[in-house]
């Protein structure tokens, strides 16, 4: 059995932390040695640059920073975290993970295919996650449950069209990668959890 | 009369600073609007992200994340102060840019010059600084005056090796490229105050 790696992906507020949590108990139960990430983020040097993202101070960051600081950050992680532990057999369960790049970057901020694919090449170097599970929403109601969690930060404060955008690549993709689960996030947490199960348990079973 | 962006360039301890010195009285002197600039750096967050690259803290940084640092460094300070200063016809007076990437990470790191080529492309979109002035200096030497000024940052802190392909890189670029004059920065600091003279006084004439 090799290690698997395990991505929970969604727009702010589709409950990804919750996700998470869930997920874990499942790996827990079933005897898996495993590690969490989180992105951008997860080493000290990616939390750093997830501060800089995340706040702004006012002064205006543009697309290509922000493309760059997200591939910087992931890069990181994946050289001094993901690979290691993927070498040693521990599975890992991220917080977001490339789809996000593909998604925010691509399709909310509309960066050329071209310019992700080269990134995506040149950072992840082939390694792909072995299940992603994403959980859909409707924006407006994603925010609105972040906004019950306290202040939004940069990326959050974007227009709705912003993530109406972003949500629309992240189906495109899922629909196209067979490894990527569609989630509804907007049933109840009991549902979602059950949804979530229903996956990972067959998936952790076949290994 | 358009601006010109000029631009300071050298290993560690060539002189940089002390040539931005010498190259803003003379400017100054002609009379011409400029401001100057540094890389990595320049805006807050590019002034964060240069404290990210030069103190690892601990964590290794790997080649990639130095990498997509610099660049979204570049990015971030071309679109908040280059960019718009050269549009309001105000010179550009800069202590590193673009060649720095190419002599350090292509040189030094020995990254794909496919790889510097794309992101090149990208961040800088064609932006081409009008003169620079490469201060070329034996990397021992270098390293010898940077040491008496205080503590080695990380990428001080790198093999001599390194510093040699770096320099390689950056005389074999500029032996390519017109618009890169090499001084002879071994020379004492008269004889590199009046060799940059000699370059940047004829180039202001000719604006
Ligand atoms: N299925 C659900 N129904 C109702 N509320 C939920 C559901 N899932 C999560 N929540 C609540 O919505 C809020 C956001 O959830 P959570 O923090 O898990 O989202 P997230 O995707 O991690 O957000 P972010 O992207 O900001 O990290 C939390 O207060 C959480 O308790
Ligand atoms: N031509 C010279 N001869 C002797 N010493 C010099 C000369 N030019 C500069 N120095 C001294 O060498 C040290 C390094 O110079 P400087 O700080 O200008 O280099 P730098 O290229 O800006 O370095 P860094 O890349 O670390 O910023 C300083 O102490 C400076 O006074
Ligand atoms: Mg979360
Ligand atoms: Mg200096």
């Amino acid at each position: 059995m090799t290690a698997k790696f395990i991505v929970i992906e969604g727009l702010e507020g589709s409950g990804k932390s919750t996700a998470m949590k869930v997920c874990a108990e499942l790996l827990k139960n079933a005897g898996i040695d495993f590690i969490t990430t989180r992105e951008p983020g997860g080493t000290p040097v990616a939390e750093q640059l997830r501060s800089v993202v995340k706040e702004c101070q006012g002064e205006q960051i543009s697309t290509q920073t922000e493309l760059l600081l997200m591939y910087a950050a992931r890069s990181q992680l994946l050289e001094n975290v993901i690979r290691p532990a993927l070498a040693q057999d521990t599975w890992v369960l991220g917080d977001r993970h490339d789809l996000s790049s593909q998604a925010y970057q691509g399709g909310g901020r509309e960066v050329d295919a071209e310019v992700l694919d080269f990134l995506g090449q040149y950072v992840l170097d082939g390694l792909r996650p072995d299940l992603t599970l994403y959980l859909d929403i409707d924006p407006a109601l994603g925010l609105e449950r972040a906004r019950g969690r306290g202040e939004l930060d940069r990326i959050e404060q974007e227009d709705l069209s912003f993530f109406i955008r972003t949500r629309e690549r992240y189906l495109a993709l899922a629909h196209a990668d067979d490894s990527i689960y569609i989630i509804d996030a907007s049933q109840s947490m009991e549902q979602v959890h059950q949804a979530l199960a229903d996956v990972l348990v067959p998936f952790i079973a076949e290994q």
